[in-house]
């Protein structure tokens, strides 16, 4: 019997990996990935074989790794931020029952949502939704309404993959259909590159936001109506002041 | 001048903790947080110094981790999970203006819902919220509207402090509000004491959530309509099979 790791790298440095993540890629036999982070992972782990695959074979590489669990080798499949949040640990669970040797351990790691806010301060100090903006596997009016849900129940919202490279107003969508309930200052922000070469914030209102650059490897934070800009970040506060 | 590192430690054991927030709990010079973290942290760094407050006293906490950067001091205010998600990150920043010398530096860390979830399968594995069920800074009706439009959304939902010692309740009612619009069949899950003694998971359907027993050590999901019930796991599908 193999075991197969789904594994959470963190956004992208090594010093944002957990220990257990980093022990599972020591244990493995083959680490696989999309390319760009296999990329980043072969100067960490020299001497261990990689199989990397691109944007769009993400069944193929889950396919891949039960393959060659079933076959007897510990395997890590790993993915930037967290396994679970828009990650991996969905489409190999889903395709695991044709495994059923397979043993399969889900490692957490720190999503683009809890590390871009830390650089920002603190935009998900309250409640909060996570939204993907991507329409590849969810048909935009699916987006659409949990946008206006989100605006509706006054939460922060994260927004992933505020852009691609086919689609460049979708950020301004996303925006004009939550300006229909939140303030134009609502308070928002972008973190881009989160730990990695070129990492910035940037701090701006909901009007703006509108018209700002996010590219695929930013993700947007949306405040809520008692977010606040405290001496250069972003903060929603929890109440403990009142 | 000195530093303030706000550290998110993960949900409790060593291995969930990233190199990050080990280096900067190696660097300060005062570790601070609820005693409960403090206890789980003397171990991990012999020789240091430790202030632990009680539950209540997260503004005398923060105060005093500022107090103490202000003097020169390094200093790491630690946080059970993530320092942003329901973290000390928020009223440290708040309170931050009155230290303008104090470098502050947010350090994230894996919260619950991302520990919780890995554990359970991959329940949040596409759009989600994260809700508190504390009423001690919220008022319930504001708690209550959130619930209803994450229903409304179809968001799988993950509910932070769901009991409390005084309150037996809540989770009931919670569920109450989301069964005026999720099925009773739809897919939840409860994690406690998540990568500490005494670790568990349980997947039952919202019905039967109504009833079931979740202390302050749990953390609950309850999914989309998508959500399935897959080997023994609990995932929500993103779609990459349609």
């Amino acid at each position: 019997m193999g075991t197969l790791y789904i594994v959470g790298m963190g956004p992208g440095n090594e010093a944002n990996m957990t220990g257990a993540a980093r022990a599972a890629m020591e244990e493995a036999e083959i680490l696989c990935g999309y390319t760009r982070y296999v990329e980043l992972l072969k100067p960490l782990f020299p001497g261990k074989t990689f199989h990397a695959t691109g944007m769009t074979g993400e069944l193929d590489r889950c396919r891949y790794c039960l393959a060659r669990a079933a076959e007897g080798l510990c395997v890590a499949l790993v993915c930037s931020g967290d396994a679970g949040v828009y990650g991996m640990a969905g489409p190999t669970l889903e395709l695991s029952e044709e495994y059923p040797s397979v043993e399969i351990v889900v490692i957490p790691g720190v999503t683009a949502a809890v590390s871009g806010a830390a650089l920002l301060g603190a935009p998900l100090g309250h409640d909060f939704c996570v939204i993907s903006l991507s329409d590849r596997l969810t048909d935009w009016s699916v987006i659409e309404a949990r946008l206006r849900c989100a605006a509706e129940g006054d939460f922060s919202i994260c927004l992933y993959n505020p852009a691609s490279l086919h689609r460049q107003d979708t950020l301004q969508r996303a925006c004009d259909v939550l300006l229909e309930r939140k303030a134009p200052e609502t308070v928002c922000g972008i973190a881009r590159n989160i730990a990695r070469d070129g990492e910035q914030v940037r701090i701006l209102p909901l009007k703006e936001l509108r018209n700002a650059e996010a590219d695929m490897f930013s993700t947007v934070f949306i405040g809520s109506s008692s977010t606040r800009r405290i001496g250069g970040r972003m903060v929603t506060p929890r109440g403990y002041r009142k």
